[in-house]
């Protein structure tokens, strides 16, 4: 196949092809310096051209207050669910976690080994179909922080709203971050892996307020504490070059389509032209209860397994591809992130219709 | 500036020229995929391939036997500072280091986070400007292993041959591995950043044996343990999908060049370029001892600051780039790994050659 696909694929993600474009020719050449992105020090004055406008786009589009830091890390989201209560839980304190599916469910695991884990909702009983509202849990008082998962990209959910607390509010925001405004000011620590929303996989950006930049114990390893990395601007040791600089094409990106609201509206309207077909009758069933779905991550069922492998594959072969749903619930899913086109969601929609038409239940 | 120059940085460093062009393909469309390099799943059968190839021309070049496992890890060679006495040195273990230079200084400070730590040897007072012999040095009985450090990237010294002990020998490979054949079997881990004889900054290679595999304990966080990663494959979480591809990449380029041997020879001819500058009067002056030079860094000093800081800017003016020296020891230093060219080398040469005569010491 020689032409671009639509790609459903839950992370790494489809990005704009006008960043791929850029770093084709970033990676030859980079800013005119006769040196290849891959082979540029990182300590050139280039290449901290473009980490400083990472930074101060990612400041301006999710309008980031001074008293929080900005880092660019390695180690996936995954290596958060360890550094998080690593920093903050100094003394086996406490904290109070949201068990709404896979990747909180593994960063609960991380944190037992740190604190005293209150887990105070979970929905794992029902296969992980939806997120609480304010009253649906409490949270003790003696609690470090509160921790949930914006979106969850395996189940399809998502909350609408944020949790109203005094607590500090934690957030895995890997799957939906800059897909809408937020207000940051409500959380003490932000995080995302990069590959959905951001760029590539291989760096994990962290905002963190910096109060909380600060509790890291000095027992624990100089890579492992946020204040290394905030001291040194993300350069304490060699940051991954690439996926930096492919963010900051991202970040242009996004503002030049007119910025979070602009974007939130083009998510929106993508995700209710799938929806949509999903609510005309019952061949397609929506993994998410209504209140808690995702507009980024659409998981749905078809009447049989049967069905669902051939739609996969049908699917795949008129250029709709990475549609299969997570291993661990089965299905299918529609992964829409960001740098999706609305004529890729209308292109599976009107496919679906047709798949239903001519695939009767039985 | 338009074409290409020579450069002599000491990490990111040159790439082949021929990596960075098939990978601004990839980056368009993968393996014809219709989704490029930095959007396709990391489990997609075209990803898949490139990991296993990486790993099996690894195997091969560095004649890697069974018992070892090759991991591709993020967080840079200063994550394993901190891994290897957290997976190795359980209970407060022992562990003998050898004070190279600043990375060994480094890795000895995390070290001594987890275990009791014998620093045998240390070169500091000298400026690190040579590297021990086997005599020069013991290792206590009860040491769990002997760390060091291979090549010296800032100092410009490398172990000639490597320490001869049945103490199991883990060595920060990170600026010379694949620069010559080594005997896989005599060490327990080896690592190395990518971003000098690899690929791009943004994975680590760790080569560990099975045994030491097995070893890091359960109390440590998922993400920090060596089997981890064994048991999955190094896909755990999303892998660094670009860097790994262009260390598959680059691998490559090895293998056509002919492999270890051929690259070890090329390597060789490349330095003698550019020590013999230095060997030739008492205008350049070497920072090694000559048993301990490098061949993948030539740290050097002229007679006066001033000069050099001259000699760097009309270097760089004629496309001789990255010739800076690190600022803890000044001066100016060439780094050739693997990929950089033996015409680049001479034009330094005879760059240095006409600066000397037309610059006097005065």
């Amino acid at each position: 196949m020689k032409t671009r696909v639509s790609n459903f694929g839950p992370g790494p993600a489809t990005l704009p092809l006008e960043v791929l474009e850029q770093t084709a020719e970033d990676i030859i050449n980079f800013q005119g310096s006769g040196i290849g992105l891959m082979e540029i020090s990182h300590r050139s004055p280039e290449f901290q051209g473009i980490a400083d406008e990472a930074e101060s786009l990612l400041r301006e589009l999710l309008q980031i207050p001074d008293n929080y830091r900005v880092l660019f890390l390695q180690g996936g989201a995954s290596s958060q669910f360890f550094m998080i209560p690593m920093n903050l839980l100094a003394d086996n304190g406490k904290a109070t976690y949201l068990n709404t599916g896979t990747w909180a469910k593994k960063a609960i695991k991380e944190a037992q080994l740190f604190g005293d884990i209150d887990v105070a909702y979970s929905s794992e009983e029902q296969s992980f179909n939806r997120v609480p509202s304010d009253g649906e849990y409490s949270i003790k008082d003696d609690s470090e922080y509160l921790y949930f998962v914006s979106n969850n990209t395996i189940y399809g959910t998502q909350f609408a709203t944020f949790p109203k607390t005094d607590t500090t509010l934690i957030c895995d925001m890997s799957s939906d971050i800059l897909s809408r405004p937020i207000d940051v000011s409500k959380f003490g620590l932000i995080f995302a892996g990069a590959q959905k929303n951001l760029g590539p996989a291989g760096v994990t950006i962290v905002i963190v307020r910096d109060d909380l930049v600060e509790r890291g114990p000095e027992t624990i390893p100089t890579m492992l504490r946020y204040k290394t990395h905030a001291d040194k601007g993300s350069m304490f040791n060699t940051p991954p070059c690439v996926a930096i600089s492919v963010v900051c094409r991202v970040l242009q990106w996004v503002k030049n389509m007119g910025g979070l609201e602009v974007i939130q509206k083009r998510n929106e309207e993508k995700a209710a032209v799938i929806y949509r077909i999903i609510d005309s009758g019952d061949y397609y069933r929506g993994h998410a209860e209504r209140d808690s779905r995702s507009q980024m991550n659409i998981s749905f069922n078809l009447p049989t397994p049967e069905l669902e492998k051939k739609f996969i594959e049908e699917a795949a072969a008129i250029g709709l591809k990475g549609l299969k749903g997570h291993r661990s619930i089965g299905g299918c899913r529609a992964s829409i992130y960001n740098a999706f086109e609305l004529s890729g969601a209308e292109q599976l929609a009107s496919f679906m219709e047709q798949f239903a038409a001519n695939n009767p239940a039985s």
